[in-house]
């Protein structure tokens, strides 16, 4: 039985990707995509979530807009490396499907509550700002949902400053919240996500998948190859989102380790840090995992396979 | 014609008053009642708001369930001050009122949104925290709502630390989110709530009303005084939350000044203050008021008016 | 028997007239004089304190240069009120004695340890950076002074912002040494300087006295007056480091209370502030008063009477 | 020609083998000792130097006692690894030669000030509160310092708090102070430290030396072992500080990389944190230097050639 999801968004280009990873693989069943402000306004990742639907071929699912910023601090976004639209590169086709109504918190609550226990896991792969309005808001879907699978953080590097990353970092509370629930929690970050290189070799398998989504994500990948080679120095770009994907399609995927997680909110050089304790193995009961490792080739190789099912859509 | 509000407390012996002097005031018109972790859990604040709309003799509006716990800190209640049911003192009557099924920033978003713009004040008496969660799920309440009025904070003095107060303090998080809207705010804080003193004479006015509810609050006044007495050293306790309803219902019942306000996040001694620059007068466009003195005697006479009006109620 | 007192300043004007108020009171005797970067470079205040010296008729005790920086942070100038120089306004003329080849700390280490224990007051009036370093080295002075009389911070007030003052926020993690440490220590605060106003009918006492020295501060005063508008929309300037020295000479001069003292070092808002807790009575052996009145007449009466007694000195 | 160092310390049992490396080394000129609170209170490392001293046959060089407490923060010791002297295990033997009267710091500026510049080098080996102290007293030292090489902090890993290794984390203040002075600056933290452990094959080199001073190190060895083992769960204890020495000894036995380098104040779970910016290569003048890998084998050859000459002592 494939596992059901609700990914919360900011495409953003690997935010892209990780949605036609989800809508592609057999082990996923996508039940909603929720965005939130980060890689660029709500408004862009918004309208670029709707987009990125229909070049994946989604159309049955509640798309729901969320924060337009973060709880406390001022809104950052990063068109250093996703450019004005949040999704520069190729062009993005006229969204086919309408928003839902609720917000992207609300859209989370009723999905948790109607679905059975333990049965939905959350996929944030941006700022945490609509999991952790949803988890204040109703606090039963804490207990209810299976496990958060996120893309941020990171222990022993950081990208938007020396010890932290970009979606912790620009709402940090939120991922305080977020990680201090009892939910099981598995965080994915830089560790691992900087391993995820879309080098000239996965950039040829993509394309000879030969498909408009593929052409799609190959253009995702040339312009993000370049703001990252720009912006932070990486030869080939890391393609952090569909990592948070792949763990939940096969969690081998990635070596994990139990650690006691917190956010840093009040740290002068260390803001939005992600602190794991590593000294000792983690006491019972530590609901949060860090991933340590990844295996690159199966990740590609799930990439692809998701792209060759998505197949020929129209756009 | 009268004010319409949304009195969002936990009650707490002064939210009481504030509900009922909101009620029994022909200059407001009370359109929700909704309840915040506080004083006390918020499963007892909301029955505790419950009791004491039947004691006042509402029987119309929504009575809203909220935040169980604060958006980022851990929760922290007051039962030296209030007891163990948070009301302690009177006999506490069932309700004869069910909730409403939404959630208290739910229903305070819904009910914003269903009145004319600019006409409904909020009029949070405990933790800001279903305020910031309003504003951060429907960010176009903000500038739909007349003002708020809160009780809270203090420019020169404070109670939960040597220069933060409780509703603050517990919550400062939420209350930084809500200083630092565009709505205009009044901050009615221990400034001037510690003036609103409970003197004999007041305690002798409010029997001579000869009703239930009077009774009610005599009984809420004497147990409150023996707290506030043990816990802080007060002659006559302060009578906190009336005070922000009072300046609903008559704005120049306190002096205010304009003047940038924030709540302080990271201090080690100052967590939680409500940091007011009074050096220079406020730039054009404040949206910040801090009130810094009250009359106590017309106070006093709403609160005993109110009480009047409200009659004899059964319970 | 007159009080033997340490100077510990950064002149700057106000520390200028409290140079003169010391050596012209009958009841001080100035032991050494000190200087701390602040309201300009080590240097210029440095070179200011001799050339105060000559104007004074300050021959025979020994002056210090001290720290070019604060503790932790990076330095801080003051030029806006102050001027270049330090000291901007009268011809400054050259000095006549010498530097004393100890450092600052090390001077007052050893006339601390000299002198009887229980007999000096140390009299800050720049950032307590010296004094910090002093109490650090030799940690035996701290029961060997009498008392620490220092001007900076205030309770209800700021100037550098909204809730901290110069010679606190400039170097407040020497000023928690300070005061934390467990000698005697008055803090003369905004609260009371901002009362002690050069107002005309001060200006015109002083200038009666008719002296080089008193046409001096009234030159000082005229430019401290004009940068005081400009900066911070004072009519009169406020004087602020002399008040110390009055509070030394007859500490009638100031009601102060006891109550614990400490410096914010975190705050986002409070960086810097003095936070006393004034709850409640303070603790026995609590060691930290706070100046909170100020007799203004009596205070000016001081510093021209101060004035007059100096006389007539050549430069 | 050997490298003129001050060796300045809180012995401890891998200070104590600091000591004794830098003595036994023919590339190393100890020129002072200093000692500072840190494993234990001043008084009980400061005689702990000195029983190491006549351990170590030293005899001609002046020991200073340095500061009793951080700059800052209160005192806190680690009889839970060093056990109540601050050295338990041996038999310490009584010392036979005096405290220089001066205060650690000031002897670190005479000492640096009456040698040619740029040939002194700084091997702090715990908290860095003397040499803040010094830094600050005397502004000069810093240009005419050749280096600090200093054992403490860490870039992935913590052994106080999560992220914070004790050296720094007692004084996070003055090594923030050392951190950012100009001198260039080699941090030997536990990244590196980690790897010296004093295994049985180390323990029977030792013991092979066959004199009373390479007992004397197996006998502390044998104690930290127990206390490491119980407190951190080591197999084997890690010897922290002589590596530090070892890399002036050899500054290739340590990989090294440039790069930002400060120390967090204000962290809420990162307070002490040594935060070194590795995204990319550091900027040109960058004077700070973390050390990452240790030749392992090379590193303990030193310690026991350092022994062997040291010789048969008599105590
Ligand atoms: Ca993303
Ligand atoms: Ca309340
Ligand atoms: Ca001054
Ligand atoms: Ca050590």
């Amino acid at each position: 039985m494939p596992e059901k999801i609700i990914l919360d968004c900011d495409p953003g280009h690997d935010d892209a990707i990780a949605m036609l990873l989800a809508h592609g693989s057999p082990e996923i069943e996508l039940l909603a995509v929720t965005t939130v402000m980060g890689n660029q306004t709500i408004e862009k990742v918004t309208r670029n979530a709707l987009s990125v639907a229909r070049v994946a071929g989604i159309t049955s699912i509640p798309f729901a807009r969320g924060a337009e910023r973060p709880l406390v601090r001022a809104i950052e976004t990063a068109p250093d490396i996703h450019g004005e639209s949040g999704l520069d590169g190729p062009m993005l086709p006229e969204p086919t499907i309408a928003l839902d109504e609720r917000s992207a918190a609300q859209l989370i609550i009723d999905t948790v509550m109607a679905e059975e226990p333990g049965t939905v896991t959350l996929v944030p792969t941006g700022a945490l700002t609509n999991i952790a309005l949803a988890a204040r808001l109703e606090p039963r879907i804490v207990e209810r949902v299976k496990k958060v699978v996120l893309m941020g953080g990171g222990v022993h590097v950081g990208n938007w400053n020396a010890v932290a990353e970009f979606n912790i970092v620009i709402d940090p509370e939120a991922a305080h919240i977020a990680m201090n629930e009892s939910w099981p929690l598995v965080m994915v970050g830089l560790d691992v996500t900087h391993q995820a290189l879309a080098t000239p070799e996965v950039a040829a398998a993509i394309a000879a998948v030969g498909t408009p989504a593929a052409r799609f994500v190959g253009e995702l990948l040339d312009f993000f190859g370049h703001t990252y080679r720009d912006a932070q120095g990486f030869d080939h770009p890391p393609v952090h989102d569909p990592v948070a994907v792949a763990a939940v399609i096969d969690p081998t995927i990635v070596r994990t380790i139990a650690a006691p997680l917190t956010v840093e909110l009040t740290g002068t050089s260390t803001l939005g840090m992600t602190v794991a304790d590593l000294r000792a193995p983690a006491p019972d009961g530590c609901t949060t995992h860090v991933a340590m490792d990844l295996d690159v080739d199966r990740f590609w190789a799930l990439v692809v396979d998701a792209l060759e099912r998505i197949g020929h859509t129209d756009f």
